[in-house]
C-alpha cells in the first residue's frame, strides 16, 4: 500500500490527499503570518531525520532576552511512504526519534505543544515562506566493493535535488544553511550554482542577489546528551560570501549557547566542510591504528585496553587514543573519509588520495573479520554452529544500526553457514538486516549457543556472570569477547566453570 | 688520533690507559665502599646519552623523607674515542648535552659536585658493585631505502653486546631496569636469554636467581622541560618476574614523583614495551593524517591551521590533533613504528604488518619533497637558485637535528644542484650534514636568497618583519613558509612588498 506510511511504533498514516494539501497550505499561510506579525523570523529544517528533527526544536526553543522565542520553525519532510509518518508524529508533540535523552521528548513537547513555535509539513511552501532554510538532508557515501573504501563515492542527485527545490521557492534573502556532512566543496560548486540558475530561471538577479548560502556542520551525538550536543557545543561555520557568513552567525548566535562553546567561524565553505569530514578521519584514523595493535597485542599476550589506558595517561597529548573493538559503524566514521577522498578528484579535479584517512576505513570496514577468525581458532567449520550476537547496534546504549559492524559480522556468519541469533536491548528491527530477527529476551538468543559473541558493550551484557550465561546457554559456550567485558577476575571463573574465552585485543586471555 | 675523544666544545681528551683504569677501579672500589656503608644503594646508568645522563643526575638527587640521598650512581660511558669525553666533564659537574632547561646544569652540579652522589666512570666495574642497572644505551632503527620503512629493521647486535656485558659482571641479586626503546618482545626474548646464559656461564643457578629485568620506558623531551620530562612525568613499567616487578617499582617511586604522576603497572614487559612504541606511532600517524589534508587543502584554497584548531575546540576528544609542518624528525617518531613492525616477524615469527603506522612513517620521510614541490611551482628549475634554509634541527627551540627534516630537504635540494645556505640560532654543528656550514649569521644566509624557507618554526624566526626579509636578500625572494608563520596581516605585506609566497597547508595564500 504505497499511500500509507508506517511509522516504528506499527501506526499507520494515510499519505495527504490534494485536498489535505491545499488546506495545510491554507494553515500555513495562516500561521506564518500571525507568526510574522509577532516579528518571528521563520526558519524551515528541511529533513526530519536524525539530526534535523532535533535541530529543528531547538531552534524552536530559542528566545531572546526577555524570554520570546525568536524563531518559528516549519520541520519540513516529503510526503513519502517511507517518512511521512514523522509530520504527524511531530505534530502530536512527540519526537519521531528515540533516545535515551530525557531533553529530546521534553523539547518536542515544549516547542510543538506549549509555545506552538514548531510545527511539521509535507509542503514545500515552508521554503517560499522561510528567512532561513536549515538544511538536514542524509548524504551517503557508497563503497561498491567491500574493503575497497579507495573506489568509494557519493551520489549527490538525492541531495542536488533538494537544492534545487530550494532554489524554485525559496526567497532572493533566504539564507541556505547546510548542515548536512558533505564531501569539500559541494557549497561552492555544487549548492550555488544550483541555486544561481534556479534564481535566473525565476528572474531574480544574481548580481544584486546572490544567493545566500552557508555551511555549519552539526556534531550531534544521538546518546544521553543528545540535545545538548546540539546546542551546547561548538560549532564551526562560514559562507559562500560576507553577508551569508553575518546572517549565519547571527542565527547561530541565536539559537545555540555560544557563549560557553563560542563559534569558530572559517575563512570559507571549503574549509569549512573539510573540517567536519577531517575531524572524522582523525577518530576513524584513531581506531583503525588501536585495531591493527589489538591483533599484534593479542599474539604476544598483552592486553591493549591496558596498554591504552597507560598510553592515555599523558593528558593533552596522547587521550584521545581510541580503544579497539568489533569495527566501527555509524553514520560518520564509516563513510566520511570516502567524501573528503572523492571530493578531490570528482569535486575538484585533483590527483592523489587521502591514503591514511582510506586505508583506516578499509581497516575499520574488515575488523569483524577479525572476530570471525577468533572464533575458527576455536570452531574451524562454522558450518551449525550455534551462535549468539549479543548486540546489533553500532555503538553501546544505542539503537542505532546504521552500518553496524554486527551487520558485518552476521553476514559473514551466516555466509559461513553459522546459525546466528542475535540480541539487542535497544534494538527492536534490524532495518539493514530484516532476515535476522532481534530477539528480545537475551536467554532465548543465548540458548543452546556454541558460540556467545559480546560484540556490542552495553551495559546490560557487563553485568552478565559467567554462571549466568553458562546456565542460559546449557552447556558451556566458547566466550568471544570484543568489549572489554573480560577481565581478569572474570578470567578466571570462566576458566573454572570450563569455558573457553577468546578476547579481542588481550593476549593474557 | 684515535685514542683523542673530541667534546663538542673543542676540548680534547686523552682516552685513559691501562695504569689509569687500575687507578679508576681502586677508587671506585672505595667510594662504593663508602656509599654501600652510609646505607645507599648503588646505580649504575649504562650510556651517557640524551636520556641516560639526565636520568643518571635525576636518580642521584632522589632522597629520603629525612632529606638523605637514596643513591648513589655510577655513570658508565665506554672510553670509545666518540664518547669518552663524557667521562671528564661530567665529572667536572657539568652537563654532556645542551638544553634550555636551566634545572639541567644546576642538577649536575647539585648531584656531582655538591652532594657527590652521582660519577662517571668507564668501567664495567659499576656493572658489579650495581644493586640496579638502569640501560640508556642508543637503539636505531635502520631504513634501508627512501620512504620505504616498511622494510625498516634494528640491528640490535649493539645492544646484545651490552647485554652479555651486563651478564658478565653484575650480581645475581642486580635489577636490569630497561629504559631503552626497544621493539616489543626484547627484554622477555632477548635480555633475558642473553644474561641467563651468562649467569650459567658463571655458575649462578638461574633456577634460585633468575635474573631480574624490567622495562619501564622514558618520555624524555629534551627541551626546557628536560629534568621534569624525566622526574615529573607519567610512567609505565613492567618485568619479567613478580620480583623485577617489585624492585622496579620501588625504585622508581624512589627517584620520580609518582604521588603526582602515579606510575601504570602492565601484565609484561611485552606490554610495557609495546606501550612505548604504540603512543609514538599514534604521534606519527596523527601528523601523516594531518600532512595528507594540508596538501589536499592547499590546493582548494584552505588553511589547515586554522581547520585544525576549529576542529581541536573539541576538547578531550580531538585536542590531541597534530599540526603539520615540513616533515617528521627526531630520534622517536621516526624509528618506533619501525621497531615495532620489524618486531611481528623477526622477534615474534608473526605474519602480518602495522601498515597504518608504517605507511605513516613513510609519508611523514617523504614531506619535506613537497616543499621542494612549492619552490618548483615558482622555479621549476632549481640549478643554481639560492635557497636559505632557516632552521636544521628537527624541532622548534631546540639544537638536536636527528633525522631532521631539513636534512631531506637540503639533500634533495643539493642534489637538484641548488645553492643552500641553511641557519639555526640552536645548531653550530650539523653531524649529519657535515658539509652544509650552519651560518651563525641570518644576514649571511639570507643574503643574496632567491629563495627563503622557514623550515623550523623556531620563535627567532617568526618575529622577521618581510621588509627586513627582503633587505637582508637585497632582492625579493620567493617565501616558503612551513610553519604557519604568514598570517593574513604579514601575507599582505609580503604581497605590497612584491613578494611571493607559497605556504605549507595553505591555500589562502
Amino acid at each position: 500500500m504505497k499511500n500509507i506510511s508506517l511509522s516504528p511504533n506499527g501506526v499507520e498514516y494515510i499519505l495527504p490527499t490534494e485536498e489535505e494539501s491545499k488546506e495545510e497550505r491554507e494553515t500555513l499561510e495562516k500561521i506564518t503570518a500571525e507568526q510574522k506579525s509577532s516579528g518571528r523570523k521563520i526558519v524551515a529544517v528541511q529533513g526530519m531525520g536524525f539530526v534535523g528533527c532535533v535541530m529543528a526544536a531547538v531552534v524552536a526553543d530559542a528566545e531572546d532576552n526577555r524570554g520570546k522565542p525568536l524563531y518559528f520553525v516549519h520541520g519540513q519532510q516529503r510526503a513519502s511512504a517511507r517518512s511521512y509518518w514523522k509530520v504527524p508524529v511531530i505534530n502530536s508533540g512527540e519526537p519521531p526519534v528515540k533516545s535515551s535523552d530525557k531533553e529530546v521528548p521534553e523539547i518536542f513537547k515544549s516547542t510543538v505543544s506549549d509555545k506552538k513555535t514548531f510545527r511539521a509539513t509535507w509542503l514545500n511552501y515552508a521554503f517560499e515562506v522561510a528567512d532561513i532554510v536549515v538544511v538536514d538532508i542524509q548524504l551517503d557515501a557508497t563503497k561498491p566493493a567491500f574493503g575497497e573504501a579507495e573506489r568509494g563515492y557519493c551520489d549527490l542527485s538525492a541531495f542536488r535535488d533538494g537544492m534545487r527545490n530550494l532554489g524554485k521557492h525559496i526567497q532572493p534573502h533566504c539564507l541556505i544553511l547546510v548542515e548536512t556532512t558533505v564531501p569539500p566543496g559541494t557549497c561552492e560548486k555544487v549548492v550555488k550554482p544550483i541555486i544561481e540558475e534556479e534564481f535566473m530561471k525565476r528572474g531574480i538577479d544574481i548580481k544584486t542577489n546572490p544567493p545566500l548560502i552557508a555551511h555549519s556542520y552539526e556534531r550531534v551525538m544521538p546518546g544521553s546528551n543528545y540535545v545538548k550536543s546540539i546546542r551546547n557545543f561548538w560549532r564551526v561555520f562560514s559562507g559562500v560570501n560576507e553577508k551569508s557568513k553575518k546572517l549565519a552567525r547571527k542565527f547561530l548566535n541565536g539559537v545555540l549557547d555560544t557563549e560557553d562553546y563560542p563559534l569558530t567561524e572559517l575563512d570559507n565553505t571549503n574549509a569549512s566542510e573539510m573540517a567536519k569530514v577531517m575531524e572524522n578521519s582523525y577518530r576513524a584514523t584513531n581506531i583503525a591504528l588501536t585495531l591493527e595493535w589489538a591483533k599484534f597485542a593479542e599474539q604476544i599476550g598483552v592486553d591493549i585496553f591496558k596498554v591504552r589506558e597507560a598510553i592515555r595517561q599523558r593528558k593533552g597529548t596522547h587521550d584521545n587514543l581510541l580503544r579497539p573493538s568489533l569495527g566501527v559503524g555509524g553514520y560518520c566514521l564509516t563513510k566520511d573519509p570516502v567524501l573528503a577522498n572523492w571530493s578531490m578528484g570528482a569535486i575538484f579535479d585533483l590527483e592523489g588520495s587521502l591514503d591514511v584517512a582510506i586505508n583506516s576505513v578499509n581497516i575499520n570496514d574488515t575488523m569483524p573479520l577479525h572476530t570471525i577468525e577468533l572464533i575458527k581458532q576455536e570452531y574451524p567449520d562454522l558450518r551449525d554452529l550455534n551462535i549468539a550476537v549479543l548486540g546489533v547496534s553500532y555503538l553501546e546504549e544505542l539503537g542505532d544500526t546504521r552500518h553496524s559492524p554486527s551487520e558485518t559480522l552476521v553476514r559473514f556468519l551466516n555466509e559461513s553457514w553459522a546459525i546466528v541469533k542475535a540480541h539487542d536491548p535497544y534494538v527492536d528491527f534490524w532495518a539493514e538486516m530484516e532476515n535476522v530477527p532481534v530477539l528480545d529476551d537475551i536467554r532465548e538468543a543465548v540458548k543452546n549457543a556454541d558460540v556467545v559473541v559480546f560484540a556490542v558493550g552495553h551495559n546490560e551484557y557487563r553485568n552478565y556472570q559467567p554462571q549466568k550465561i553458562v546456565e542460559m546457554a546449557g552447556k558451556k559456550p566458547l566466550i568471544v569477547d570484543c568489549s572489554n567485558f573480560v577481565d581478569d577476575v572474570k578470567l578466571n571463573e570462566y576458566k573454572k566453570i570450563g569455558c573457553k574465552v577468546k578476547a579481542l585485543g588481550k593476549g593474557t586471555v
